[in-house]
C-alpha cells in the first residue's frame, strides 16, 4: 500500500518541528512539502529551519526545499501548525482545494461545523465534517485539536463524565515553556520565577472541553454542561503541562472509583489499533508525588495521559493531578492521531 | 529604653537563620542566645551554622556561641525555629519556665488554647494566651503563626471575609523551595519539574485559615464556615508561593468590590504601628501578569501580600492570584510581628 | 551645591532601567531626561517601559516624558545604554555638543583616544580626555566602562599585575542570562543548558583588559603585554558573572602573594571617596565554594568584586574564581562610577 | 549462546539505577543479582529504590529480591556502583572470589597494576589484568572507568595526542547535578547558581587522563606527559557535562588539523563492533553554539562525545567544547562498554 502525502504547513516554527519529527518513518504517512514564510521560501528545509527540539532534525527533512504556504501542494492531507491568523485566512483555501487540513490553530476550534477532536475522547464528531462540507462547498474540511492544556484533562474526564456525570471543576495549570514556541518566554521571566498568566488560555480552558465531551445533534454538537473555572500559570518546566482538578459530579463519586472509571475505561477500539495511540491511553500512579512533568511527560511516547494523587476533595467530590506532553499530545501528536482517525474512518479522500 | 532579651531557638536551620537576619538592628528585641543541637552547642554560631541565605551572616551572630535548647535561657521571647518534632517537646517546658514562645513550629497551632495568629487578622486572639496560662498553669505562654502557604492568603481573606463573608475557596499553590528547608529539595527534583506533592500541607492549608479567620468566644475559637480545598506543589522558585485562589461569597460579590475592600481595608492600628509592619499591608497590582515570586515577593521588605488578576470566576464568584514571602511573611517575619504585637498588648513580661 | 543634571539615553531598556534605579536619590546627580525610541517618546516613563528589574521602578522616573535621543538636552552628563549600534551615530553628536557621555556601549572603547575606564584600574587614563577633545575638536567627550565579564576580573588583576606581572591569562566565563538584555536569552535554551558561546564576546574580553591595564603615553594607551584566551558560556543564572581564571606571571608567586596582594592593594583615594566607590573593592573568600552569584553578587550593593578558591596551578601558577554583578558593576554601576570620577577630576563641565 | 550473568553492586544508587536501566535487553548481559545497603536487602528492588531516573523502572528489576553486597553471587561480572570507601572494602573480595569487577569508583583508579580503561582510548591497557592476578593472586579482576567528567574531553584527546602531541590542557567544566548523585545538590544551590566547586573532582581530572593516554610498558603504565590544569563548576543542567579545552600541541597545529583528525581517526575495530560502541565516537558540530547539554547529551544514546566550536586560542594553539554524558557514557554506560571489550578480549571467564 502506498502512503498517504501529507504537507507540513508552518513547518520551521516549533509546532511544525514536532509534526516533522513525529511523521518520520510514519507507517501510513509520507511527508511531501514543508512549507514557510517567505524568509524560509526556497531554501532547504535544514538551513531555513532553526531547530529547536533536543533529538536531532530528521534526515528525511533536511534537504526538502521549503514551499510557500498556498493550496495545491502535492499532499492530501496538510497539518497546519500556522499561529492562528495566518490559520484564519489560509486553512479554508486548504480545505476549498480539497485538502484534509488536520489542524493545531485554535482559529476554527469553536465553529459548530468543525470539529474539535481527540480520538479518545469524541471520535464520532468527526461526522461533522460532513456538514462542514456541504454547508461551506469544501472538498476538503478542517478538523482541528484542542489546546494543549485542555488535552490532558479532557482524557481523564471522559471516563468520569461518561460514567458519572461531572458537572463542576477548577483546573490550575503549571505549564511548560514550550507551549509558548521559540524563542517565546524570555529567560529572565522564567528562571527563579512563575508568570500567573498566559493571554487567552483560560478562555479556550474553560470552553473547549465541553464541546469534547458534548453530544452530536444532527448538524452540530451541544455542549456538555459543566462549569469549568481556569487559572493558568507558566512553570520553569521545558516540556509537559501539569494541571490540578477538583471535580463535583452528578452523583456521589470517591477517589477509588474516579481511578476504576480511568482504569477500565473501554476506548473505542479503531482509535486503539491507530499507529500513534498509546498503549495506555491513561496512567495512574499510586506514588503520592507523582506525575511530575521531567520524569512522566513521555509515558507512551508523551502520547499517554499520566493522572495521581486522585484523592478526596473537601469542596468538590474529587481531586487529582493531570500530566500530559502539551507538544506532543497537546500539539503536533494530537493532530496526527486525529489524522490517522480520519484516514481509518474513511473521511481522508 | 533597655530592649527585650530574645533568644532563637533551633537558630542553625533556615528558618532560625532568617530569625537571625531579620533580629539584626531590631529595634525592640536584642538577640541573648542562639541555641541548637548537640552538634553545634559549644561552638560559634559563624562556625556551627552552614549560612545559606543570599545576603551575609549578621556580623552580632557571627560570635556569640550556639547554646543547648533549653528552658532557663536569659531571654524573655523564646522566638521557635524548631522542627515540630522538637518543638512538641520542647515548647511547653519553656512556656512553663515563663518564655514567650512565639513560634513557627506547627505542632501547637490547632490547640484550641493556642493563638494560631496574623496580627493583621486576628489580633484579638491573643487572649487565648490568658486562657492558656490558667489552664495549663504556664507563667509564659506558646503564640504560633500559621503555615507559610496559609499566611498570605489569609491577609488577602481577611477584608473579604469580614465584608462579604467566604463561604468556598479553592486555592492551589506553587511553593517555592525554601519552604523546605536546607539542604530540603534536591536539585533533580526541582530543575525542569514540578513536584505536585508537599507532605503534610493541604490539610494544613484547609484548616488553618479557618481557626484565624474565626470568632473569639471566650475559651476558643469559633471556626470560620469556611470550606477550603487546596492543592500544594513545588516549583522552581528560591522565595516567594504564589496561590491561585477562587472564592464563593453569601452575596453576589464581583472583581471589583474585592479590589476595593483589599486596597480600603482599615486594619487594626496598633498593628501598623508595629516595627516590623510594611508600608501596605495588601498591594494590588493592575497589570495582567503579576504578581511573580521574583519581582514581587520583596515588597514591604517581604511582608506586604501582593494580589494580582482579580477577575470573574465562571463557577465561584472571584478568582486571584496572591503571593507571599514564605520565609519573612510566612515564617520568621511573621512570628516576629506576632511578639511586637504581644509586647504592644503587654501580654510579654 | 545643586546637583549635575544627567540624562540617560535608552532609558527603557534593561541596562537604561539600572541607570535609572542606581540614579535614584544620588547624591551628586539629578536625572533631567530619559531618552527612548520612536515608539517610547512623548509616553510617559511608566508607561513607555516594561520593567524588568525586581524592585520596582523609582517614583521619580515614572512620570519623566521620554524624549527622543537627539544631543541638546537639558543635561550635563549623557549616561549612554544605547545599543552599539546607535551609540556609534549618536554619541559624538552627543560628545561634540558639549555633553560628558559616560557609555556602556562597546562602539568606541578600542579608539585609542578614548578612555575604557574602571576608577580602581585606571583613573589616569581619564587624560586621555584632553587628546580627545583636541584631535576630535569637541567640548564635550566619550568615555566608556568595558564589556561586564572583562569588568570583574581586571579589577582583580590590578593588584596582581601591578606587584608581580600577569603575563598569560585563561579566563573562562558562566555569564548570567541579564547580560543579553530583555528579552534576551530565550528560556528554552537556558532551562537546563549551557549555550557555550556569546556572539562577539571572547575578543573583547581579550583585548579589553590590556588596554585598561596598559600604560598611559602621551596621546594613547599602551597595552599590557598579556596574553589572554577566553571561552565565554551562559548559563541559567538571573545576575552575576562568574568567572575561572588561571594566570602566570613574571616572577615566581603563589596563591598566598595573590591573596595578600588583592587584600592589600591601596586603591586610589580619589575613587575610594566616590558615592558609588563600595567598601570594599575586593572581597576575598575563603570558603572551599565560594563565591556564588546569588550569594555574593550583591557584595557591595553590586559593586564589590569577589574572589574566593585563590590556589596553586598546575600549568600556570595561580588561579581562582572571580564573581562580579555584570548590570551593576560590570554595566551601569560602572558607568556612573566612571561620571563620579570624572566629576571628581574636574573634567566634567 | 547463552547469556553471561552480571550483578550491580550497589543498585539502588542513582549510578546503580543507570547500570539497571542500561543492561536491559542487552544482547550480551543477564542480570542475576541486584545487591544494596541493610537497608534494602530482602525487599523487591521496585519497592526498595526510590527510582530516580527519567524513563520507567524496568520490569524486569522491578521484582528481583534486593541481597547483600558480598562475593559468590552468582555472576561473572560485578558492575560496581558502589560509594568509594565501600569500593574500597569490597571490590578486592569480589575480584579474588573470582568476579570480574568492572567499577565505576574512584577507589582503584590510580592502582599501577589496575587499568583505568576507555575502550576507544587505551584498549591495550587490558594488559594489565594479567598483571593485577599475578601480583594480588586474584583469579578475578578490577578494572575502572574514568571520572565522569575525564571521559568525554579524554575520548576528545585520543586522536590529537596521537597525531599532534598534547603537551599542555585547560579544562573548565560545567558539569550536571546528576554527577553528584541523589539527593546530590540542594536545589537552593543550583537554582539562579553557579557552585564553582566539586570535591576532589578537579585532581581526578588533572591526573586521570595522563594515565589512560599513557603507554603500557610491560606491567604498569607510563603517564602521558600532558600538563593539565581543571576547574570545576557545578551548574543547573539535569544530565551532562560540558568542557572548555584550550590545548598546547608539540607541534603547530590549527583548529582545522584538530577537526580533522577528530572526524578521521581510526577508532579500534574490535571496539566499535561492540554493543554498546556508538555509531559516532566524536561527532564534531560547526553550529557556533553548540553543543550544549540538554540538545547533545543524547547523541549515540549518551554514548558519542560531542565537539564544537574548534577555534585558535591565543595562547595555546586550539581551543573547544567538548559535551559528554556524565552518566551514562561518563559512569554506567562507559562501566557496561568496558566489560563487553574485556569479555570480546577474552579476559572474562
Amino acid at each position: 500500500m502506498s502512503k498517504i502525502k501529507v504537507a507540513v504547513l508552518g513547518a520551521t516554527g516549533a509546532v511544525g518541528q514536532r509534526f516533522v519529527q513525529l511523521l518520520e518513518n510514519h507507517p501510513w504517512f509520507e511527508v511531501t512539502a514543508l512549507t514557510g514564510s517567505d524568509r524560509s521560501v526556497g531554501r532547504l528545509y535544514g538551513e531555513a529551519c532553526r531547530w529547536v527540539l533536543d533529538r536531532p532534525l530528521p534526515e528525511y527533512a533536511r534537504t526538502m526545499k521549503v514551499v510557500p504556504t498556498e493550496p495545491g501542494l502535492d499532499a492530501v492531507i496538510a497539518f497546519s501548525a500556522l499561529p492562528s491568523d495566518q490559520a484564519q485566512a489560509l486553512e479554508p483555501a486548504f480545505a476549498q482545494a480539497g485538502h484534509s487540513v488536520c489542524s493545531n490553530a485554535s482559529s476554527y476550534r469553536m465553529d459548530p461545523d468543525v470539529p474539535l477532536l481527540i480520538p479518545e475522547v469524541n471520535p464520532d464528531h468527526t461526522a461533522l465534517i460532513k456538514v462542514q462540507q456541504q454547508q461551506r462547498g469544501w472538498s476538503g474540511f478542517i478538523a482541528t485539536n484542542p489546546n494543549c492544556t485542555s488535552t490532558g484533562f479532557t482524557i481523564a474526564f471522559r471516563p468520569l463524565h461518561d460514567l458519572f456525570g461531572i458537572t463542576k471543576a477548577f483546573v490550575v495549570s503549571m505549564q511548560a515553556l514550550s507551549g509558548a514556541g521559540y524563542p517565546g518566554v524570555a529567560s529572565l521571566d522564567a528562571v527563579d520565577n512563575v508568570v500567573p498568566y498566559i493571554g487567552g488560555e483560560e478562555s479556550k480552558v474553560e470552553s473547549e472541553p465541553c464541546k469534547m465531551l458534548g453530544k452530536l445533534n444532527a448538524s452540530h454538537v451541544i455542549d456538555a454542561p459543566i462549569k469549568i473555572s481556569a487559572h493558568t500559570n507558566r512553570v520553569a518546566v521545558i516540556d509537559g503541562h501539569t494541571v490540578c482538578v477538583s471535580l463535583e459530579f452528578n452523583q456521589p463519586i470517591g477517589p477509588q472509583e474516579a481511578v476504576q472509571a480511568m482504569l477500565d475505561y473501554e476506548w473505542d477500539e479503531t482509535v486503539r489499533s491507530l499507529p500513534s495511540s498509546p498503549a495506555r491511553v491513561i496512567e495512574v500512579r499510586s506514588e503520592p508525588d507523582r506525575p511530575q512533568p521531567r520524569r512522566d511527560r513521555d509515558a507512551g511516547q508523551g502520547m499517554t495521559t499520566v493522572v495521581g494523587r486522585v484523592r478526596e476533595d473537601p469542596l468538590f467530590q474529587v481531586k487529582f493531578v493531570v500530566l500530559s506532553h502539551n507538544t506532543i499530545r497537546g500539539a503536533a501528536g494530537g493532530s496526527l492521531l486525529n489524522a490517522e482517525l480520519l484516514v481509518a474512518q474513511g473521511l481522508v479522500k
